[in-house]
């Protein structure tokens, strides 16, 4: 019942990449508004920004000894995703597994419980979107499974997907789709690029997407 | 039913102004410790402090269709106020509207549901009190209202009511007692000054403010 | 029923000075992984770490008459502890109380409530973890206790106890403890030195802490 | 600043029991989807079901002096309605209370915040709608309001205006606007009638309502 | 994008009924303690114990169109399975439409939003599990999709896969694990069969299971 | 570390069983407002009403194994209260451990975690006191305490504490002020009668507590 799958398939590093500086609102529309953690996974510094492969943890609430099994599983450019098995804010991860998860090439952390030692983390610079900031610690009793399919704060993640992350919050692409899904991206920054000039010139949405006539059609009334 | 008022009244400038430098804990206890939207509203990046007038929206979840009428009603020094019909905390408004708003003379945001693309919101210094930040899109289908009275974050708003806001969270004072708030917030502002000087200095609360008899009185005991 | 206890015992400064140095995450592990506070309560600005003997408060909902009369009972290098006696998160404090508490040595507050003033507070350096930051004020009608025992976030904190407190949360340790969990924090902070040094070189934790058979006993597959 | 308003303006009796009778969803979205309350408002038991007038209370978190005061201005038909100032889950009313409410004619008790007797109120047949059953007891030291305008549970509410409750929750209808909600109440109930027997006949909503040309038109696929 | 799979594989019916009398807790065990939604997934009323296969409906917040779309596709012994794309708790579904979908066969519906006119639901006899009551209503502007996979309440489910709730909850099982399952919860019901009477005899778990020893070796100390 | 207290002071069997009669609201008020736990706690059927002395855990989250170890320190007329060292919803608690607590003597469960089984519970009539009703199941792997002083839901309860529970909730009486509290109780109980015939009759609570004057001192004003 409890596994650790070793070899995982990842996408292209260059699709990866170009996900992560898409950044996650617009990675999220390219793909039909879909893929964004809840909102409660917040990061614990500013600024990060990354993309990466998922390496799926599922744990037992209190229980952390999977991240250590999953720290083994760790390529260049992974992302450490770890969804408990019932709600649970305990701090999971500090700045020693923090320290051994970059030795292996780790990007960051999401994970929908705690994280301790965050000014450690930030100074270090790994980021990590958490449901909580907890020094509560926790065990190493229980098995739990490494790259099997979790549900992450309200979302489906397998093994191999890729994670986009960034103040706005996280968001999983998956792998299968990760190439349509930039090229979306792209398509919809680069559309953006003229609507940001004409709205910081003054020009309303409302005559740039052409919405006056089906505001009127639907019923609102100007007083 | 759906409707946007085109000409709202607005407090005096200079009064808005005022009642931003005081801030909002003195202005909520100026006018006798009401006004506080609810403690979840909270600010993208510490250190704004803006006062502006209302122009509010009404909104469906997850649809900021009426954020793009409601830009057209901004004039210089306006604050955008938006509540949903809903709870929701999809994220109704990013760079892009940012951009519009500030080229209408907008000074901010407060929006009882979601914002994104608070890096670039950051960096443009547009200031949004929110209760959560997502990257979750949103749709343009459902009509709401413009310029009508809101309840946003347990707080009754109506158009050109003066919104204050900064790291404390936002108030919201009533156009029509402005000038009186004001004038009370100048006034506890002046009293505190001296109270700061003589507490810094080691005298007691319980002295300044003649406490004790009435602690006693009050029953308690000092064992 | 309402009484203020003015002599209370502190523990030994040298010790209170070290366990702040350890950190709340090591000083929580090291008292088996007791002592830390829920994990809503947040620092209002990031980067702050103190230790200190509590002077806890036990207050009504929305009344901060208790913290005037609390001020009076700080020694240097106490902590306020305020815990409310019903939900509540209301801005009991702010900056005047702050310059107050500093004048009489306080190092910090913990409050299962609400603070204000955070931009003021954060310039002071007076350093809060608190549930919420509301600028909702309060009132002084209602008597409350100083210096008995309370539950402040979930824990049980009596007088004189230590407070640890930074980025990661508050724990505290009892004052009859303090000396052993400093002894097992100091033994825990050395044992991890050798550790970090080996992670980084890309030694596993598996093998570090021998881990590789108890897995496999308890059943977990490599698949 | 603490008023009580002794004189009220009331809706139609009978137009109050009317829209009593249709209920509050029906009453909520005749008048266009607006006033209800916040879902977490819940009844102590199934099965009450009321309309009447507010008597709106402003009250300190904590502090149930007002309920006293309100009590005297209740006629035959009044729903209380009381809003705390901050946050709060305290048990404001208990079976004392609900005895002197029920002598002087009142209907039932809306509250966002506590209650408690919850046993004793459910055999006395006197229906509340809180945001919490607690057994939390408050005190009489702080002064609120009486009859004057609140927000309630995300809802503004003033007095007279017609309190609609039932199982599903509470909502709340502008006595200037009573009649004629009726009436589109009343047209709505109607409505449904019809449609009720079609849709147990087995028709489908899909072609009763003639919704499959619009559903195509947006681009729903059958695969 | 917005799509509605018409036809869905269903597991054996006798499979599903017999999960359904296994019950949740059971279910849940059965496959390695997997499948529960979030336990604010609450039942509208004590008693109702249920089993089928889901009909899933991914809506937007505030929408409700597409479960009309999904009533047409519905089986006799189907449950709706409803997640919305952001988090929501409007009442997305009343009596019209539980009327409806009872003439299709449905046998309940399981909701991470609101449900409306509860009184009706429960005198009909249809059950809901759902985050919320409410009587907010919806539109009918947006599109969904229907019979793709969603995340509900925290667990992935799958069209076609069976959804067990009872007064605990709800469970989901993969529909290609039905048969499997079934046989560990039939083979675990029947363990405790014996072991209930010796409890009820007074014998002692630590006894029947063995557990002193090994809480001996983990340190366990009687004092 | 982990520790069974086995022999526990108890309170008098009389004063217990008069406390549990003067219930939740009136035990919390004799002692000074104090001993509630939070709101969060609710019973699992309406109805119950139970005192007894507190048999406490302190347990891992998402694991129940020290339950099976307090059962055998069960005596008649207990009541198990379980306190996770970190936030879970997990359901700690079923019917073979209520048939085993029950052959021993346990009146009920005080769980500031979840429960499952509720149906069998309420037909059994062990009345459950909990945070959450979840059918998500639990391990045996990591030690916890019995009879250790803990904090539930807010409070600090000691072994042999007296607890009360009824429809309100939960609340804790030291069991040193056992009969102290239970005197004020029945003085308040004695109080109250009078006090509910002469509010059935219709008098003021105004009157009857002499408020009036005290009201127009604070300054309210009639208008």
């Amino acid at each position: 019942m409890h596994i650790v799958k070793q070899n995982i398939e990842r996408a292209d590093p260059a699709v990866i990449e170009a996900l992560g500086k898409a950044g996650v609102a617009t990675v999220h529309e390219a793909q039909g508004r879909t893929g964004c953690l809840a909102s409660h996974m917040r990061p614990i510094y500013a600024g990060a920004r990354v993309a990466g492969s998922a390496v799926t943890i599922s744990a037992p609430p209190g229980d952390n000894w999977m991240l250590h099994v999953a720290i083994e599983q760790l390529r260049e450019g992974d992302i450490l995703v770890l969804a408990p098995t019932s709600p649970c804010d305990a701090g999971y991860f500090g700045d020693l597994l923090a320290t051994s998860a970059m030795a292996r090439g780790c990007r960051g952390l999401v994970i929908d419980a705690g994280v301790r030692d965050v000014r450690d983390l930030t100074r270090m610079g790994f980021p990590v979107w958490s449901r909580a900031v907890s020094a509560q610690g926790t065990v190493k009793e229980t098995l739990g499974s490494v790259n099997v399919p979790v549900v992450c704060a309200g979302q489906a993640v397998d093994a191999g997907d890729i994670i986009v992350a960034d103040d706005d919050g996280v968001c999983v692409v998956r792998r299968a789709h990760a190439a349509e899904v930039l090229k979306a991206a792209e398509a919809r920054l680069a559309a953006e690029e003229g609507k940001r000039a004409r709205l910081a010139a003054g020009e309303l949405g409302l005559d740039i997407y052409d919405m006056r006539e089906r505001l009127a059609e639907k019923g609102l009334k100007y007083v």
